[in-house]
């Protein structure tokens, strides 16, 4: 810290994405990314946007937007594409939340929730999921705005949007961001719920299912008031903030819509398939509606599971958190990849068979 | 503003970037973007990258960081790699300024600083520039955090090292951030005081000299604490900031660092032999060492003469405030372009030199 930095961030614990080791080749299981590359279409536009780069991009992202609203069977301007969905999380953090407004959200899930709220010097409450990993959706107070990701991270658990309806209802007065970052892995969104509640907003992101995580894109979806003031925010932040190649990728994707969905669909098979096998071996795994699992083995300490991995080239990812600390999150890769991941795993199992508790 | 707006945001005024029209084709002087396009070899890694774009791009930024770093003599420490310049002015607004600590900068610069004081709930405090549009340096209090764009906007003024280093060691216990968007146009760039000066911030932006405005790609320099702190801020707010096509573009820029530098030259002798036939016809024109010109014609209103240029089918940018209104801001474009804006610049003094005042 240097002598210069403002005291209010004094405490400030950032986010600590997943390593990307440089040091070998990994199987690399271990931030969701999908194992699919783009679609061809992908590079093609964004090559010819490339000789396009000595002019600033639409502030708007009018082109992009539309498409995505047509998409979703809603309007422009209940849409706004960002920076990654991180930036509209924060967003949301910035324009919702405040010294008298609190946040609340699981004491489980998306890592960047606390960070966001310190940042903003936001109040907050972490709600302690119950023992089955799902949402205590009654712990929330009205005065809250919550934040939900819905399938959870790293549980991979889902809310039907019943459940999140009855949520809606009763907390009419502050806004509950729905993050359906892994939506498209089985679960169904809330989308039809924005018609009637204006204190609904649903983020999402071209990370995961749209094989984009490289290229920073994500939006959310609202009502206009909502989206008009989240507009304010970004054009008091970076009015750029989605640059030229990044529009170009978006807009190719949807174009592509097909192929990221077939790919959704064979990354469900295989989640099933390694669930199943890892079942058989003797884990426990959480119900994941998500491109990942969450699992632990009776006895087997999480991070020395993770670090056995690591050895055998495998890059999963362990938190040390209390609740969570004996479960490694694995994202589902290609059946090519699940399979040396389970053949690392038996190995190891075997290994340690000797040495479990 | 919906019902759920944070307060603290009700009086935000956002920035309004430059207008970028869809009704027809305009000669666009009204951005400071190159005229000139990014180099082919720009395109080629771009699109090389495209096919990766399903994995997170690095957050380090380490390669790019460290060929920044070699370019400028510096080390991979001293250097932090941002989505646009305006990123990191943000983040120096939040980690070096704070309600105990103001930020002041000249009345009439860079149009954000406000925006980002406002943001960030940090009082400013506002100093008017001299009659003859340079920069007041002793009327700033040593408790202030202060921000100088050098050259400044939209005056296009320039101040040499040698007066910021006489700010900078009167006044130590703050950061001086030196906003060097457009240092590639003429002027000398503060590079040299970073060694002696801790508390000297050197912002830049690939958007202007190296035409990435669309890629969104900036940077800042300064000693390892200033930049760790910044780092604290990246991380707890975008870690992956600069996505894996910018990174690609930047890097491949940097390679192809002497066309650029070429384009520089170029548009420094447009601009000089614009401002000489303006001067001719008339005009007072700021000395400019950047890549627009800031001029004024006695009795011709500038939102008048904004107009009717635009009704030509030329974009300059006009700044309604109370000091400058009677300029506009014109970037310089190629010698084409500005062929075409003297000759509706002639066209428009003729058509009004009777109604001049």
């Amino acid at each position: 810290m240097s002598r210069f930095f403002s005291t209010k961030y004094k405490d400030l614990e950032a986010y600590v994405p997943g390593e990307q080791p440089r040091d070998r080749k990994y199987i690399k299981l271990n931030t969701n990314e999908s194992p699919y590359p783009p679609a061809p279409l992908v590079s093609q536009r964004v090559e010819e946007e490339s000789h396009l780069l000595h002019l600033y991009s639409d502030p708007e992202c009018r082109t992009l937007t539309e498409a995505v609203a047509a998409r979703y069977g809603l309007e422009y301007e209940n849409i706004l594409m960002t920076n990654g969905s991180d930036e509209v999380l924060n967003f949301a953090f910035m324009a919702f939340c405040d010294a008298s407004h609190p946040a609340a959200f699981p004491d489980i899930t998306y890592g960047f929730y606390p960070v966001f709220a310190r940042l903003n010097s936001v109040p907050f409450r972490e709600i302690p999921l119950k023992e089955d990993w799902s949402v205590d959706l009654e712990a929330f107070r009205p005065e809250e705005t919550v934040f939900l990701a819905n399938p959870n991270a790293p549980t991979g658990r889902y809310l039907p949007p019943e459940q999140i309806e009855a949520l809606l209802a009763s907390h009419r007065d502050r806004v509950v961001v729905v993050d359906e970052a892994y939506i498209d892995f089985g679960g169904e969104s809330c989308l039809g719920l924005l018609a009637e509640y204006d204190n609904l907003l649903i983020t999402r992101t071209f990370s995961k299912s749209r094989s984009l995580a490289g290229a920073r894109l994500g939006f959310c979806m609202g009502n206009r008031a909502l989206i008009r003031d989240l507009n304010t925010i970004k054009y008091s932040t970076n009015p750029y903030n989605v640059n030229r190649m990044t529009m170009a990728a978006g807009l190719a994707a949807l174009e592509e819509d097909s192929y990221y969905m077939e790919n959704c669909c064979r990354i469900v098979r295989t989640r099933e398939k390694t669930a199943t096998r890892l079942k058989e071996l003797g884990f426990c795994l959480t119900e994941s509606q998500t491109n990942f699992l969450f699992a632990s083995f009776p006895g087997l300490r999480g991070e020395e599971y993770y670090g056995k991995l690591r050895k055998r080239g495998v890059l999963v990812r362990h938190f040390g958190l209390p609740r969570i600390r004996e479960f490694v999150r694995v994202t589902v890769g290609t059946p090519e990849q699940m399979e040396r991941f389970l053949s690392a795993t038996e190995e190891i199992l075997r290994e340690t068979k000797g040495t479990l508790l």
